[in-house]
């Protein structure tokens, strides 16, 4: 196996362990057994527990990529806006995904040598909507008025708020995307 | 020292140390160190370490009500809205509550137990949103097009989202709160 896939097994091994059992249940000896790898390969490619919790929400957030816009014909900035932020609360790796980014975010706030990779993150993630709500501004599906910054940390912050409720069972997911598509409409649609 | 002194300030001992670690790296022999009563208080006073966390989440939930409307004459129902959502991304004592509340959420994600108490609180605080929300449409300072549960949901998740990027150093609390006055106008203002 190449050392490139036990990368990969590793990283997924523990973004699986994180969804089940929390950051902070989560023991390198456990990653190693869930991996099937040896607990020296861990130390060897990541360093310490620090820098592999820093690859894994790395590797959790390069699924959550905006899509762009000259790989969607037909769909509006708006449109694409939207299944952006709707499929992070469908289906299991979704849920996935969402308790790991879940779990860095409430870590963060006591592990200061994570702060920079959530701060990073978040920057990335906003930045890819605030260009969607630009191009909207462009293809006549946002409305002028809107300060694009403002309404991308809206949405994307709501969105945080609304996974943590899909997490714990305070909303289902057809109601976080309701709330999404709500947000949307009310912040964005020129009409 | 009556009971109910002891009671609050084992309560006000557990969020103290919750602001400072986190709810996981919470021992019961601290908490009981912190308030200066011996551990045996803490059994019989709150049972187990399940049953302390959710005295603890209510204890510092009924910090964060919704003022009446009839407590601060001449105020709209917006205004008294906007001041609520406000008040929780200012100061100290708000930021220990948020960190309470954070870790209320992130950690009740996996402990099925505590959800119950989520999903109540949740409901009430949204609940009393929503009340002003109603009362704006009758004093002329909510549009009447919005739906109200709808619009309490995504204020109160939005303010979620914005609390936790508070405390993670990615939002300032100034930051924070112009995006709350921001979302509240382009979701409620009738002009």
């Amino acid at each position: 196996m190449a050392g490139n896939d036990r990368r990969t097994r590793v990283l997924q091994a523990a973004v699986d362990l994180i969804a089940e059992n929390g950051v902070r249940g989560l023991r390198l000896e456990d990653v190693a057994d869930r991996a099937d790898v040896a607990l020296s390969l861990i130390y060897y490619h990541f360093g310490n527990r620090i820098d592999l919790l820093r690859a894994v929400f790395r590797y959790a957030n390069e699924v959550t990529t905006v899509p762009l816009m000259n790989a969607t014909p037909g769909a509006t900035a708006r449109q694409l806006l939207e299944r952006s932020l709707v499929r992070e609360v469908r289906g299991k790796s979704a849920r996935a995904n969402a308790i790991v980014w879940n779990e860095l975010n409430a870590t963060a706030v006591f592990i200061p040598e994570l702060q920079d990779e959530v701060r990073q993150t978040t920057r990335t993630w906003v930045e890819g909507l605030e260009e969607l709500i630009r191009q909207g501004q462009v293809d006549g599906s946002v409305r002028l008025d809107v300060d694009p910054t403002d309404e991308a940390q809206i949405l994307a912050h709501l969105l945080d708020g609304l996974l943590t409720q899909w997490l714990v069972g305070s909303l289902t997911a057809p109601r976080a995307q309701t709330l999404i598509r709500q947000a949307i409409r009310s912040g964005l649609s020129p009409d």
